[in-house]
């Protein structure tokens, strides 16, 4: 049974038919970040999860994770790291490509980003496929670090993304579009 | 006299030679995202100068702007409005295109973002030359909304970008590279 908060966070979203292309209904997250009560009752249920693991670092996602990657570092007093895109992160960097439909993407960590044996939770507004957060996953194995969890707002269960990333790590959502 | 906190974020910052092109000297925030201490002290002096205004929105500029102004909103549980880089948001927006070095770029918000009389915080981690955040007060001031603040975390001053603002807004910044 859907818990209290996870039907106020489905009601909460847009829903956007043919975004970004024909055929995908697209589920907008900005009346959630329009509605402070909301959006800490969500940092609030992330933090609980974080809370359950020894999680040293969180890692937000360009560009949405970035919102709540950063409210839960706060909240929890932890040290937010941005994975990004290809060519945004300033210094030296490690990365990694990665499939998608049609061709291939790239995301970067810095190089002094992690070290050794930290325990890293990774957080994005929504899982889709999976193809990011377990390309994210696997440049944060490279520095010898662990992903405790993958964190998720939205679930789109149907696409099945969580299969990829279970391999990896626990893997969390507050909400599920079945 | 530079502050306590002005000095702290300076000394946060990591300076990389020629990026994002040469001869530019690019300051790295991630250092100061990793430091929670500090990253809290940041938000809560950003909090202090916008409880001298009225603001009732709190607008951050894709993408390093989404995690101060984000942090700043749930700070002051206000809600939080993101201006992105066209064709990211998934609703009905209105863009405005604005001049580059080379070319121009666009930036959008969502045709229900803002309301006639909405007092706006335009956050972002840095003011360079300042024509994105120009454009994005005319955005903002073509909703009738009124921008009462646009505030950084870091000021390169030698570029003079605040006088551009200026015209539209208060502005100010935690830190000044002279």
């Amino acid at each position: 049974m859907p818990s209290e908060l996870e039907i106020k966070i489905l009601e909460s979203l847009r829903d956007v038919p043919d975004f970004p292309k024909k055929g995908i209904v697209f589920k907008d997250i900005t009346p959630l970040l329009k509605n402070p009560e909301l959006l800490n009752l969500t940092i609030k249920a992330l933090a609980a999860e974080v809370l359950k693991t020894e999680a040293n670092i969180i890692i937000g996602l360009e560009a949405r994770g970035f919102i709540f990657g950063s409210l839960l570092a706060q909240e929890l007093k932890l040290p937010f790291v941005p994975i990004r895109k290809l060519g945004k992160l300033p210094w030296k960097t490690k990365k990694i490509e990665y499939a998608l439909e049609y061709g291939t993407a790239s995301i970067e960590l810095h190089e002094d980003a992690l070290s050794k044996g930290d325990k890293v939770i990774i957080i994005d507004d929504l899982l889709a496929t999976g193809g990011t957060c377990e390309a994210a996953c696997k440049l944060i194995e490279s520095f010898e670090a662990k992903v405790v969890l993958c964190a998720f707002v939205i679930e789109l269960a149907f696409l099945k993304g969580r299969s990829l990333l279970e391999k990896h790590s626990k893997v969390i959502s507050l909400s599920k579009v079945k």
